[in-house]
């Protein structure tokens, strides 16, 4: 699992080739605001899967991750605690994309003594809408609904300048996997963290890197998917930030 | 976990309220083909979770189950072999309501000794596209795309009259429990199903049922979520099919 640290570091180079698509296709899908949003699946601690939606809100400063929000109150803060291990799941209907991105959660909680995850946490925080800000002082989400709580649905929201409420967490995807496929063209490419002197995934890995790159050009010529197969050059350069893509069949 | 043929006893009564508006919610947001995707959320032999995005194909006949299609070939058929819980995620765009369903996972492959699920499937079979049926003869899912099997994703779709290809399962999610939420009103119900002998939720549950009815009659006022609260009736009948109804918050 990467550390937020490690990823920073690689992110200083050029962003890897996974996150520029979702940058691209998140462009395309910029008419629907649902477009950012997600479904996040983790694991119960009896071993079940839980899976609802939440919003992306963006890149973590400096680092390849994927940045939510949540309430320290709500069950997955928990459950992710047990096992951060996480997938989301990412439909976009303009441009008919899936990615589905593997990964552990961190939650950046109130006093985390990470001072660059503290700093995303509140910028997090000033980002939100009023009416975001507003759930964080709602009452205890899940519990069963009582007519003695309904003034505090109506109290106004906290102030954006201020420092975050004490149940309003950051949520930090560190990335491990992306898997992704175009449902228009029948493309599917998988992405992962290359193994140190794994030479042959990389030589196995360069022909895919030409044909993600046709498909990242756009358009689509109609998605047959025979573009650039077989094309393994002889000194084959390592992928972007250390990743290898291999196209796969959808 | 609740068999197939439990869930279609009950189906005969009346059908369960989260059923009733799982189909009110796709009729409001039939505008969007992609209304009818969903992430299906199950856990990977080591733990991890997984989620995908998937086609709901409609309520299993004479039953209130979810049923999907898949590849035999799909991680997924043998995540479910592994651990058949799963949790689908539904996001409904234009009433801003997502549903969380629950519960266990039955994959109908070729050769399924159940009469009533192997038609289903045969039924499934009949009712996909050419472009939905194409891809159960296209090569191994996940497998590197490599030049020579290119031609296979061109051959023609097999027909639809026939017996189902041997790869084609039917995915039967029986239900044990649903989390819906409205985030126009911000309202959050709860359907768990009935332990029988449990008098105290099915008082507690009354005053629900009454606020998720107003919940159901559309329209909203604004969504203050004060109605119906604190209701409870004296003598409290028994929710519909052997489920309550909770409103929590959201």
């Amino acid at each position: 699992m990467a550390a937020t640290g490690a990823a920073a570091a690689t992110a200083a180079a050029a962003a890897p080739q996974w996150r520029t698509l979702i940058e691209r296709s998140l462009k395309k899908n910029r008419s629907l605001a649902y477009s950012r949003y997600v479904q996040l699946a983790t694991v119960r601690p009896d071993g079940r899967p839980a899976c609802r939606t939440v919003v992306f809100r963006g890149f973590l400063d400096g680092a390849d991750a994927l940045t939510f929000v949540t309430d320290r109150r709500s069950e997955k803060v928990g459950q992710s605690a047990a096992n951060p291990a996480a997938e989301v799941a990412w439909y976009l209907p303009v441009t008919r994309e899936q990615y589905r991105v593997t990964g552990a959660l961190r939650v950046v909680a109130a006093g985390d003594g990470d001072a660059a995850l503290a700093a995303a946490r509140r910028k997090a925080w000033t980002n939100m809408s009023d009416a975001g800000r507003s759930q964080f002082v709602w009452p205890h989400p899940g519990l069963p609904r009582i007519a003695a709580d309904e003034a505090a649905f109506l109290q106004p929201a906290p102030d954006s300048a201020g420092d975050p409420v004490a149940d309003f967490c950051l949520v930090v995807l560190n990335v491990e996997a992306v898997d992704y496929i175009n449902l228009k063209q029948n493309r599917r490419i998988v992405f992962s963290q290359q193994q140190e002197g794994d030479a042959a995934a990389a030589a196995a890995a360069a022909g895919a890197q030409a044909a993600a790159a046709a498909a990242s050009a756009g358009g689509g010529s109609g998605g047959d998917g025979s573009e650039g197969e077989g094309e393994v050059p002889r000194d084959p350069p390592l992928t972007l930030a250390g990743w290898t893509a291999t196209e796969v069949n959808p």
